[in-house]
């Protein structure tokens, strides 16, 4: 049986570069947080254990990373003390320990997988993973003389034959739990800034006579956040890795660019999404569904069959089984809509459970907030909602019922009931002129005196 | 005079790796069923005859063809199995046979046509659409000699020399009717998948002594689509195609990249579209119109100097006449605007007649639909229609008359009269506080109670 | 001190291939004319003059300069014939004088100061602007030797050797003020077109035995306009630039290739946005506020802490302070909206003044148009306004006071009273089975007689 792997995610970097209250790695990438790409990427290893290393008093940091303990930094002295700082919590840890970084969100499962196989089939101390680097430039290189990691050169120390190497360091490391702690003891801070640099793990490992690897992985998914520049490519990055997955499973982006899709998103097959349609976290759509141009969609289950947008917009709570049509300027909040139920014009339904099959008109607002508390709407099946008509919650509108066009309805309406909540019409014949006559002279007399 | 040119267009692919209900060559492109694209550039060609050949039981793609005839090839034989299913098709033609594919539609009308003229020049009983590949790998290569089509060598036929040629047979064949029984007859099945492949009639022809040649055209044309990501790819060639069109008659697009025109869109000169604008079918906009940002328009004549947006949509069956103003989140459907009418804000008009120069106010209904039938709002030139109006079709408003604001309208309204369908207002003076306290502890009960 | 500089903007050209109505220098990049791009980044240099070179009757491009004074050019005779037009305009200048495009707006400040100084510093009689191009081919060459510019050669003028020259003339010089008259009546017209062309400067200067220098800057500064798609080119740049600029301010952008910001955009740090939204011009948003998807915000200033969207559009006059809430389907016009206050769906507020933290119910409209005049809503703080209201202006609606849904008001309301303005409920009990036989046996009817 393997030994069990350990995952220690430095999270303890201060961000400045972003210019923001909100801590770095809490910053959104496909409605995630930023770390929350890297624990979920880490957990799909089934790690026995994985700590986070956080800068003292980021409480906010620390809860992202619930339920995984964290531990703190007390200064920032370096990736090799960050490191350190994970120690206590790695206690009895004797299998591979790897070391990712909290703002380096594109790392895959299959990168760190392979770091750690291929560390434990050479029996390595310590394994790094690389990359064949456009412009190596800016990185540190990554010297290997017949499969063994020999060492590892600052960009700025390298010479010329270094220079001329591509393969690059990623910061990402694999360390032998058993010799964590002594290789880590035995990194130094006699540098420029005195700090404790976890790459020097490699020149500990061999001084000690153990063996150090290097793994190859793609330069892309090693891109860290330090601007927001820098996560808004990222999030470009892991959109074009969802929408792949979406295409792969089924579904029809006319234009996939101007699609933005959720970490979680779940399609089913002979989904069909138009231009310009967001999805925050917690959606899932059932087959056979459109979703068309200009649609908001949010913490929401979608059926099959459904047609929804364009310019619609649901927000998180609601359900919307088969065959029910959405349309343009609608808003669900909150909001039940029963198989084959119709809300297709410009109306906010929130709160609301509207049965199977019921026609929500033109208009239609539930009223659903008095200034205090939020109240439910109920609408039986079969119902038929007039246009315009506003209905104060909490209200229940019985199974068949009609409500009349412009109808403010405050009372139950029962089943098979109709409910009028309007005035009778009054026609003044020819009276538009006079009105007309008086409107013009009003408007004439504010803009003589310049008062409205 | 020239011989006539006969079009057999393959339809009869599965399509499996589409995932999806609606065969391939069904799915949308710039608002065209995939294979209407094939069928409009080959019709350019005004050929004599243009016939599909698709699969058993393929109803819907037979009915995409219409009026143009289809064959069914009976079971999935290869390519040259499915062109001899279309031979009875074909009785008593002498001209020129274009073979091309349903699932290839970005070929154009020019290299078709280019196909032909060598054809008939180098009066070659085969000729075949080739284009130098940027990757020929995966790709049949074409050996030319002298001129002539020597031979297609399949990919994983191919000896060294031949792997160096980027010359790549595109599928698309041009076949001399008259010889077109007798070749596609000596095309045998002896291959790995026992299937009879198209790609052989050049051997065949030259076996039997006739010329054989090749035509080159842009690689991006003979795209085939067998994915939904490769119908994405297609879709944004085809709207750069449209996009471009689109600049050379005087159209501004902020930025193209989000206009989504249809296959006939049609712009007069002097058009402003903001971005993220979808047209549907069936469009057509007059000079100086501006279309605003994040509108959807399908099937409707817009006329001149009209204002449109941002956030308004238009659906199929409206007209909308000159220096017509159409505001946000109004949706127009089935209606005709009068020349200078106004609905600048939050309204339904569905099934409805707006007079010149009438104004419809903020939040307007139309209520077109009582659960069963579609009824018709026809108002009258120079009416002005208040705010938050409920309009309950079948309704007439005349000429000049007014609605107030608020008003549900039950039953017509002559040329100049004035409309109240709405309550009076009462003011029970310093009865919020009461009232305040009132909703205040019916939340904080529900709150106690944990029912709303 | 330094010698004061002039700057002259030639605007005579004619622009046909836009195949506009309007100006090709008057159509609009980010939000400005495209004139006013050229004269903005001109202005930072601090000149004594700019003077705009028109072709004759171009009124509004010479209103587009204002308050600089512009000449006209009587015939199109070339570069250099326009740029005498505005020798009396620089009547008593003796410093440089830069000679720049109007169609030409994305040339920067940095490279007119670069080559300002660079004039200055080897006392050049002439100056030009170079470019190092990707495809020469098009360009006029600078032939440069030990620094000095030798001459201008015209493409199809080009030898061998020069046409391997891959620094190209953008146009653009810089002029000794002193000596611009006699360098500009130096210049001839033998040539095919009979014009006066400005590069023949470089000749004149060194035949009269001045220097000539060429200085280099980046070869898609100097991109010129003449079609449409080339205006949508140019404005893809200006937009990266002016998101490049946001993101350093700490904005964060979801998808920055779809958000379109404007010249005079100003953000405070810590702001984020969402896809999809627009901003006119005139736009300012300060801290920690959140633009979401789908929005078109022009004119207003926006506070701190502000939610806006997905789908609000806010209109030019609009003051949105701090904590304020805008939903989806939201329109403001000319409306200020206090601290905290909210209207989150579907809600037309135009020529309002809302107070603090006072909450507009979804479906409100403010009735601010009544055919002839625009009239303000004013409600006070901590206001409830009910949804699917009318609020009938001019009206004023108290501090505290409360409207309840579906009213109509047209008096106003009182602080702390309670306005109703609806109808009372009337329920038919078992009564909408009888209606709906009837609206049945009307749709068959219809359907019947196929009279609606």
């Amino acid at each position: 049986m393997k030994s069990p792997i350990a995952v220690v995610v430095l999270a303890a970097g201060a961000g400045t570069r972003m210019k923001s209250a909100l801590p770095k790695v809490l910053h959104p990438l496909a409605g995630w947080p930023m770390v929350r790409h890297v624990l979920e990427n880490a957990a799909r290893l089934e790690p026995a254990r994985i700590v986070g290393v956080v800068a003292p008093g980021a409480n906010q940091v620390a809860a992202a990373f619930a339920p995984h303990p964290t531990v703190v930094q007390r200064k920032p002295r370096g990736t090799a003390d960050a490191a350190k700082a994970a120690l206590p919590a790695l206690q009895g840890h004797r299998g591979p320990v790897l070391v990712v970084f909290a703002d380096a969100p594109l790392i895959t499962t299959a990168s760190l997988q392979r770091l750690v196989e291929a560390c434990r089939k050479a029996k390595a101390a310590v394994g790094v993973l690389g990359f064949t680097a456009r412009d190596p430039t800016p990185y540190g290189r990554l010297i290997v003389h017949d499969g063994m990691l020999e060492r590892i050169v600052e960009s700025k120390d390298t010479d010329e034959s270094e220079r001329a190497v591509d393969f690059c360091n990623s910061g990402v490391m694999c360390i032998d739990g058993a010799l964590i702690g002594s290789l880590l003891g035995a990194i130094g801070n006699k540098n420029v800034k005195n700090e404790f640099y976890l790459t020097d793990a490699v020149a500990a490992a061999r001084a000690a006579g153990h063996v150090a690897i290097a793994v190859a992985g793609e330069e892309a998914e090693f891109q860290g956040i330090n601007s927001r520049a820098e996560l808004a490519v990222a999030e470009k990055a892991l959109q074009q890795r969802l929408r792949s997955a979406a295409f792969e499973m089924g579904v029809s982006m006319a234009d996939p660019d101007t699609v933005w899709l959720a970490a979680d998103t779940k399609f089913a097959a002979d989904v069909t999404i138009g231009p310009n349609v967001r999805f925050g976290t917690g959606v899932s759509v059932a087959s056979g569904t459109e979703i068309k141009a200009f649609c908001d969609i949010e913490g929401a289950r979608i059926g099959r069959d459904v047609i929804i947008g364009p310019f619609a917009r649901i927000r998180p709570g609601s359900d919307v089984a088969d065959q029910v049509h959405i349309g343009n300027f609608v808003e669900l909040k909150a909001t039940r809509m029963g198989r084959g139920a119709k809300a297709n014009h410009l109306a906010y339904l929130g709160d609301s459970d509207i049965g199977a099959a019921s026609n929500i008109g033109a208009g239609t607002i539930a009223v659903n907030y008095d200034g205090y508390g939020k109240w439910r709407t109920v609408i039986g099946a079969e119902a038929f909602v007039g246009s315009n008509s506003s209905l104060v919650a909490p209200i229940r509108i019985g199974r068949g019922a009609n409500v009349t066009a412009g109808s403010v309805v405050t009372e139950d309406v029962p089943a098979g009931a109709v409910a009028f909540g309007r005035a009778r019409q009054q026609t003044k014949k020819g009276r538009a002129a006079a009105l007309r006559a008086k409107l013009k002279s009003r408007a004439a007399e504010a803009k003589r005196t310049g008062k409205k």
